[in-house]
């Protein structure tokens, strides 16, 4: 048997450098990318719409006379949509009204609190105006992902949502037009890479500039979205999709395998790692994942990606499978065990956890209801899944009364004395009730 | 009478090229920045303590034979706070206690929900591990931030909180070590810039590692935020300060004077600017501005920013005013008006928003509650004060039931085959209830 995907133990000697061969992924952009890519966004920044066609037609292979030829309008999204299948436009509803239902549940309403000197304190939560989506083109273009993104942004009540999409050598992806009528989105671009997120941060004459860009891409949209970060939002760094599966044997070896695959599939880089205590599941896992590489159409690219990223990991106890995938901070956590929900509390680091034999994660890359985009690479340590979070803003609300802002500003003028800003002691003082504001 | 600040009015055929020109301020790292930033951060990622001491000893004129010289430990700290005036210790605790109070408001439950196949998808919200908070130090080292910055993540429950903070020239700002006492952190380093950055991100020998860096810094912390981006998490990317007055009249002039002088007096890049239908209010803001001048210690800061980034902005209406602001999406936005609540809806994009002539922004500076680290040069469009929210992350919770795997599959596996995935496919299709496995 050749040596489809590493196998280890916690219990090996050498563990530790094991686990940091698996952990490490260099993520840094060629200085030859960045500098490309600065090139790029500093020339569509400074020439528009010009800049913007050259880029496009010439790295995307599209023919186009004019910026105008680059946008799908709704009568093509519409003739799209009419080509789905039935099923894959229930499929598309199913996950639409899903996906919507969850993250209702995120929306914030902000608000108001009131201190004992009828001070009133507050936060008000308001929708982005105008966000920009990302959707990946070509070959990795997926129609699930046009719902995972700008749903959210339109449970969040964001006024105009922008979707840029390449489409190399002119190819079109009806299914996910068909996608982009139903999210009944505010515009489409056929444009992608550096040259579309330049375009979204800084505007064109035809593209107007928006506030936030969100949404996967390649190596090239992530440097690009790096670079713009500041005059506009972004959402975050990613990289390539993993899933950690923890397992006592009580799932059948084949979904497991299965699950490893749906992920090792994605990429040549993508990983997907299992661990558990037993040593006969891992043993069956592997032949599982042997027995079925020939029936998979992407066997080399899962040859690659389980070979090169991927392993089994046998773990000493439940517990210890937990600290390990805590390390990860996987973007997928599969919790395949008969007790999901006794792990689950010691579970700190995962962009998404699924519990138990039947909650495979390709059912929630599709149609669950939480996004599928998610924090990647170990990101899952401080950032979060896509969310509606992501699409509004938060503003404080500070309402004095006058008796408060007397007590308050002998606090403040106190302090700012100590920093040494006298015009800041001056402006507190002059709200004490009484202050003859000739003596500041 | 010299051109203290500058006046316009949105009558003014040349109005829209007066707020570009007051919009504008070069943001952009300049190359040089740049390069040296990255130097010292690979240079402090590459060789660890070492280098962390040798760009402190440099950069900050610091003496000091070891890392550990520059810790700062608990009894240093306790006996800064015991020279603190009781005035100033009074100031510091109900900071500190209305900060917590507000920031409470802000913690997040997550959810769960059951859908109609009792699949159940819920948002587990957990604080961050390990956050690195950078605190300014030398001339603009203000005990306030340490607060501002610290209560949130302790709200938030953050496990390790690790506070960074040059002292150029090896001096202790000793009101700044008495909020560190009281805030109690968990850790206290001497260094700053770029090399405190790196170290947070990438650890050293001595300093481990964190999972996020907060706080505001000048161009170079800023700077080297953006490069580690990606492996760590940061929060916004600051600019100079900005407070922008929308005026009825109905306000003292003398404390709309003090309040535009109180960001003035920041930098000389900081920005103050009013807004007001009358131009009555605005000559007499004007000359309270001329005539406060004399009194201030920090009059030559005072007289560049006001003459480089300040106006004096007469408007048709305050509904105008208010449009005004949502261009501007201003740091601070003071609604200095008789009834601001009837503009509050209004307003889109501002960082903390005053309302009333008793709600100074320097008594939000300090003691009012919600964190004084906001949105600054029109981020405010996209991003939030620093709040819990910064120091949390959400995981998506996905259990499905096995009739609800069931629906979901047929669903999920339509997906993946017209995306061409069909590993995805075959995880999906084996969780439909009697699918023949050997089919895949």
């Amino acid at each position: 048997m050749s040596k489809l995907i590493s196998r280890c133990s916690t219990s090996d000697s050498d563990f530790q450098m094991q686990l940091e061969r698996l952990l490490n992924w260099d993520q840094r952009e060629s200085p030859e990318v960045a500098s490309q890519v600065q090139d790029i966004v500093d020339t569509v920044r400074a020439e528009g719409d010009d800049a913007l066609l050259d880029y496009t037609r010439r790295l995307d292979q599209i023919e186009a006379d004019s910026i105008s030829d680059l946008r799908l309008d709704s009568d093509q999204l519409e003739q799209c949509w009419r080509l789905a299948s039935e099923g894959e436009k229930d499929a598309l509803r199913i996950a639409q009204s899903r996906i919507r239902e969850f993250h209702r549940k995120q929306l914030d309403e902000g608000f108001e609190l009131t201190d004992d000197y009828q001070n009133v304190l507050g936060q008000r939560v308001t929708p982005l105006q105008r966000v920009g989506v990302y959707v990946p083109g070509g070959q990795a273009a997926y129609p699930s992902s046009v719902l995972m993104t700008v749903e959210p942004a339109m449970v969040a009540g964001v006024n105009e949502v922008v979707v840029v999409v390449p489409t190399p050598g002119g190819q079109v992806n009806e299914l996910l037009c068909a996608a982009l009528f139903l999210a009944d989105v505010d515009e489409v671009w056929r444009i992608g890479g550096a040259q579309a997120i330049a375009a979204l941060a800084f505007g064109t004459e035809s593209i107007r500039a928006v506030d936030k860009i969100v949404g996967p891409g390649g190596k090239w949209v992530t440097a690009a979205k790096k670079i713009v970060f500041g005059p506009v939002g972004i959402d975050i760094m990613a990289g390539p999709s993993e899933i950690l599966v923890i397992a006592d044997g009580s799932v059948p070896a084949r979904w497991t395998a299965l699950d490893l695959m749906s992920q090792a599939e994605h990429d040549v880089v993508a990983q997907a790692i299992l661990v558990s205590p037993s040593i006969t599941y891992l043993d069956t896992v592997e032949s599982e994942l042997h027995g079925l590489l020939d029936r998979m159409p992407r066997r080399e690219i899962l040859e690659s990606s389980l070979s090169e990223r991927g392993a089994l990991i046998q773990a000493r106890d439940l517990e210890e499978a937990v600290s390990i995938a805590n390390r990860f901070a996987p973007e997928h956590l599969q919790l395949a065990v008969a007790e999901p929900r006794s792990l689950l509390d010691q579970v700190r680091n995962a962009g998404a956890i699924f519990l138990g034999a039947h909650s495979a994660e390709v059912l929630g890359d599709y149609v669950a209801g939480p996004s599928h985009v998610l924090p990647t690479f170990g990101t899952a340590r401080y950032a979060s899944p896509l969310g509606v979070y992501d699409f509004v803003k938060r503003s404080s609300v500070i309402e004095l009364s006058p008796q408060g802002a007397d007590v308050l500003a002998r606090h403040a003028a106190t302090m700012a004395d100590a920093e040494g800003l006298h015009s800041h002691a001056a402006a507190a003082r002059a709200r004490i009730a009484g202050f003859d504001d000739n003596v500041i």
